[in-house]
């Protein structure tokens, strides 16, 4: 691609070439430049949680999680219909599950608290947790069923819109630059984004061993484990401030032990990956999504922390919005950190 | 390599070429084959234990491990002189800790046993641990110090001796073949050899941060700990009666908690590897060594199990006496399961 493009997206992972998409089907010329960095949608499960993200303290994206959530399903459907590419868009609820008595202390908090933010959720007895999902541990003690709680396999999602937007060696001239470089967007806008390494398992067993995806609450532990239909369960995720992107032995002993603590029979199952993605933080864990102050030919979309691929349909839409006349939320504007 | 040579091996590993040296040595022509089977030794932390591995119902194999270990300081010595690679050799002797009260217990029986088989063994308070090894959890009760229990490090030795022996392609007409193939022993000759699956993790962290091998029992596991002076650790092993080389997440999660146990400040080490071995085993845990019994132009030289590292240099001795017309002793020999 050579010349001025309407539209130049520097950052080649799941929210740029989002926003890529979106712009392109408005008429835009757009061109994609991957960075390099940035690499957290490679390694994410892919929950689409606006419940089981809706935690202590995270009142004020509850939201915006939910209404990128609402997006999805049309956004998969469209993605796979245009491109063949199967995108795991799966949509049976996911279950939270709470080991020891004091997991269920907290569990039960968190759960008045996402009810009490008008979510939907099933509380669920013992005996009927084994009916949802037979390989749960005995141990297990409480649960509840959150149907509105999704998953989606990123690097097909990724895989997919990559088909639909090629990806250029250096951006062209263009008459907007959109910053979607993850944990790179820091270097590029001074912007206050921090990396958060997560430390993510992938296992390998039989399709069908786990119905639902789990949030787990393990001897003080959370863990996710996320089933793929092709047999591959996803574990994750460590939560920790630092830019390194060592596998350490803690971290994966740590994910292993309430994942078997859980699901004992995932013992059995190959540990097939062990990798590191880095989500990109701000200060008050919000996305930024707007115009860069001072730039008005820049628009940036980054700072999705642990919701990037569950606010990538949604960021796509404002950010093209944004660039065709009708202006992003104020409240995840870049002015905030001025 | 044409023609007939005196001895062709089959095998490639610690011990095939092990042989070969030592036949070479002797002034007998030579030839390595690589079967591709058998790769205990890529996987070995490489513990020369003669006490350590002297448990209980393996008092048959004694005489034999003290033996091969005292065979081994003059054979690395000799190795390094002649490549120049340093073998990892270390002999600050190797701490066998127990964790917990029922740990406490099952290691002074084995201790006691040790001992009583003439085996040097000095009982550790906790105090003084904690002076032999700073990064031992404080929850470690009891330990010893077996000062004859050394290591090596198998990769560097099997280096070591690719450059002394070439290894071809297919085996040459010979007067003897020398079958030293791990687990692909049993199909080469019938013998009853089983692949005992092991998996072994590779820590990376600070030189130093461990001074000896330890041996630990922690909760009823078994780990041991491995410490290179590049700042690998070797954490081993699962034994598992099957021929599978999956990686698994119980395997990881067993060892990765026994060893964290024992050491908390491994957590922060990277875990940079994790691999699969096959052990060869015999029905008594013995190795085979010795012709095989209709075929006087066939030596064995397999069924190692644990300890096909601590006995590369005597098994390499035996064979090389055997043909050269020394026999080897009769109660490794192949006609015990004839």
């Amino acid at each position: 691609m050579t010349g001025r493009v309407d539209v130049a997206v520097v950052g080649a992972g799941i929210i740029g070439l989002s926003i890529a998409w979106r712009c392109a089907q408005r008429g835009l010329s757009v061109s994609v430049h991957d960075t390099g960095a940035g690499n957290a949608w490679g390694v994410a499960a892919g929950m689409l949680a606006p419940v089981g993200e809706s935690t202590f303290g995270h009142e004020h994206l509850t939201g915006l999680l939910v209404e990128g959530s609402r997006r999805w399903p049309a956004f998969a459907a469209e993605l796979a219909a245009l491109t063949g590419v199967d995108v795991g868009y799966r949509d049976e609820g996911t279950l939270t599950v709470a080991l020891t008595a004091d997991d269920v202390a907290g569990a039960d908090r968190l759960w008045d608290h996402q009810e009490a933010a008008g979510l939907r959720l099933t509380r669920l007895a013992p005996s009927e947790l084994r009916d949802w999902e037979p390989a749960l541990s005995p141990r297990v003690r409480r649960g509840a069923h959150a149907p509105d709680d999704r998953q989606v396999d990123p690097r097909r999602v990724v895989a997919a819109l990559r088909t639909l937007v090629p990806v250029t060696e250096a951006p062209p001239d263009a008459r907007t630059t959109v910053v979607a470089a993850g944990c790179g967007t820091a270097a590029l806008t001074g912007l206050p984004i921090r990396p958060v390494k997560g430390q993510v398992l992938r296992l390998r067993g039989d399709a069908g061993t786990l119905r639902h995806v789990i949030r787990g609450y393990a001897d003080g532990r959370h863990v996710y484990l996320v089933p793929r239909a092709d047999g591959e369960i996803v574990v994750g995720a460590t939560e920790e401030e630092r830019a390194d992107a060592a596998v350490t032995a803690g971290g994966v002993a740590e994910l292993l032990r309430a994942a078997l603590d859980l699901v004992p029979e995932l013992a059995e199952c190959e540990l097939a990956e062990a990798a590191v993605g880095h989500r990109p933080g701000t200060p008050d864990n919000a996305p930024v999504i707007g115009r860069l102050p001072g730039r008005a030919d820049v628009v940036v979309a980054s700072g999705h922390h642990r919701h990037g691929v569950l606010l990538a349909p949604i960021t796509a839409d404002i950010v093209a919005d944004e660039i065709t006349g009708t202006p992003a939320p104020e409240a995840w504007s870049p002015r905030r950190f001025a």
